[in-house]
């Protein structure tokens, strides 16, 4: 069985050493995958959206240990998810939420079992002592239920929507990947929804004058230009041929996008005989 | 059997790869766990911390490869140290022997088989040529022994102890993590002989004029509040809720750290009847 | 069976994880080794050295899954190669070509069979959707041939050749190592064929005065003094004890490294009598 993590402790540090061995003494045979140890640290929605984006590509019955957990230790439960025939540990501050409203028939059990954590439990390490245990047994064989209650009001983190406006959409930068590409919050549905064909679609971002082709990958574009795409998540995806449009468009999450019908012709529709 | 390494070869060249190739090749059903190869370069005691904090969650029987080595290729030797059901692997440069010193049980070997290495040695990588495949070896079930003679004057490197003054403890940082949160010298016992009950200690980090309240995790004081508590390895640490200690104090390694006992009254002891 | 990667995708995004979980959904029990994520975004160049510098070190019939591709999603194609008992699979952009090079009996095809890929294929992740799984497959026992055609056209990336000179050998950079050593072109038989022996040759990093002493380890010379030696893969590297060559002499990839045969008589040569 497969266990991946995802924290923000980094790797310079022995802390997901330190879970990795909790798991592997839980569970001797668990596959151990990183997901990223990366996300900025305590960015809750940052984790909870490399989770989501992350999950579905792991075979069934996978095990998911996140840890982003900025109130370690206070009266914050820790929760187990099972979702899409996914599992998932970890602090019940909405880092699971977005990977389990993925799928329609998601339980959640508040940790509860004091026997699937460790004998004594740090009250700064949590992810060593209580997630990676229980992630652990889950990969042993236990049910989600051996944990502890279902619990039905987890935290849930919002994610900003894409806004509709009269001639398109309101969109924002939701993650700055480490190519400096922009992942939106607009997804496919919303795109085809709002004007297609996507050649007609004029994507802004921020107060920038320019408007940014829409195109099926990045080579499509000469080098160094700005380019619209749907990225491999099924987001809008702001990039840049060869380069950062993070750095180039100085944007960041939040970063406003705007998409509007564009009031101009098609150049590749037929020119009506005159 | 599962093979832990830690190394100050950082993540960007392909060392790490190697190594885990050649113990891949010696012990093909090893399971590797990285603890962090991201030790500053060079910086022995930092391994030889990390190392030690790291090692007593692994199960039983786990074999550690260390590599932080600036004198590779010289005289000093490569050494195995079997201790508290553990096996290390590594330089004979005091990298190992904070971990060693842990267990009552430590035995430490030189490395001298000669068939337990690569057929070739590079003077300028150990690691892949020398500790990986001992290592490999150890996890494939060969003892201790089986890699060389027994010796009793391996390098023993010292950690700064704290000391006691007439009103407290005089500590140091140790470690810095990723978070920002200074790790001290100060272990829980000695905390205890200090100054209970710990309500009525005052901390200070160098020359700074307010005392840090101890307390039990981040999340007792509010955003952005310094606060002490003893940490996941059980050592006093200095934290920020929800931000760096490090970078508000200005604080490194070496940095002292004063704990003194408060002359003011505990304000939660009932008050006199007058 | 390992599944080794390499790839310039860093590790804060979740990409490599899935990768990693495409892997093991086609081949549950490979075991999958990290080379590097931290090729420097878009250099072909780097990565195709990298892998050719690590593969060796593996055991027989490791797959090599690799993917620095600024051309993703155009029509450049996918191929996979068998050479000296490994397999490779990437983008065709030279990426593998250097790895296959070192073997006389390399074989490419193209990846064309569709079932050996997911069912939908970005336009811009082809290693989650093209890559991941044929190296999955081949993991799990399908043989080259059962990927595509033989193609005999791959495209082959130039290795800058070190340049014979009348009195030595002029050669280049080619790669920085985190410790700041400078690894170039100038491999053990061109050095052999220079000028032997090594303690007569004179080595300078561009235009810098003082020549570099040629040693066996970085130890052999005093603390922050610069050395020259012959690195752990076999090539001539520009060091400093203690330090970074790269910052000391602020080179980079591309810098030239002179070496010619010294005029003055080896110091260690007997002194003929008078």
């Amino acid at each position: 069985v497969i266990v991946a993590l995802l924290t923000d402790f980094g790797t310079r540090d022995h802390y997901v050493g330190a879970m990795k061995a909790v798991i592997l003494s839980v569970c001797p045979d668990a596959t151990l995958v990183d997901i990223t140890h990366d996300i900025p640290p305590q960015d809750i929605l940052t984790g909870a959206l490399e989770l989501a984006a992350a999950c579905r590509y792991f075979p069934a019955a996978t095990v998911f240990a996140a840890v982003v957990d900025p109130g370690v230790g206070t009266r914050r439960r820790g929760i187990a998810t099972d979702a899409g025939g996914y599992r998932f540990v970890g602090p019940d501050n909405g880092l699971l939420s977005i990977a389990g409203r993925q799928f329609a028939d998601a339980v959640t059990v508040e940790l509860r079992e004091r026997k699937y954590a460790r004998p004594t439990i740090s009250r700064t390490f949590e992810g060593r002592d209580r997630f990676a245990p229980a992630a652990g047994w889950l990969a042993r064989g236990i049910t989600l239920h051996d944990l502890g209650p279902v619990i039905d009001d987890a935290v849930s983190l919002d994610v900003p929507a894409p806004g509709r406006t009269t001639d398109g959409i309101e969109g924002a930068v939701l993650r700055v990947d480490r190519f400096g590409n922009l992942i939106t919050n607009v997804d496919e549905a919303t795109l085809a929804a709002a004007a297609p064909p996507r050649e007609r679609l004029e994507i802004r971002v921020a107060s920038q004058e320019q408007p940014i082709p829409f195109v099926d990958t990045y080579g499509d574009v000469s080098a160094h230009q700005l380019c619209a795409l749907v990225g491999s998540s099924g987001y809008l995806e702001i990039a840049l041929n060869g380069g950062s449009a993070a750095a180039t468009l100085n944007a960041t999450r939040g970063t406003a996008v705007h998409i509007v019908r564009s009031p101009i012709a098609d150049p590749r529709s037929p020119i009506p005989d005159p």
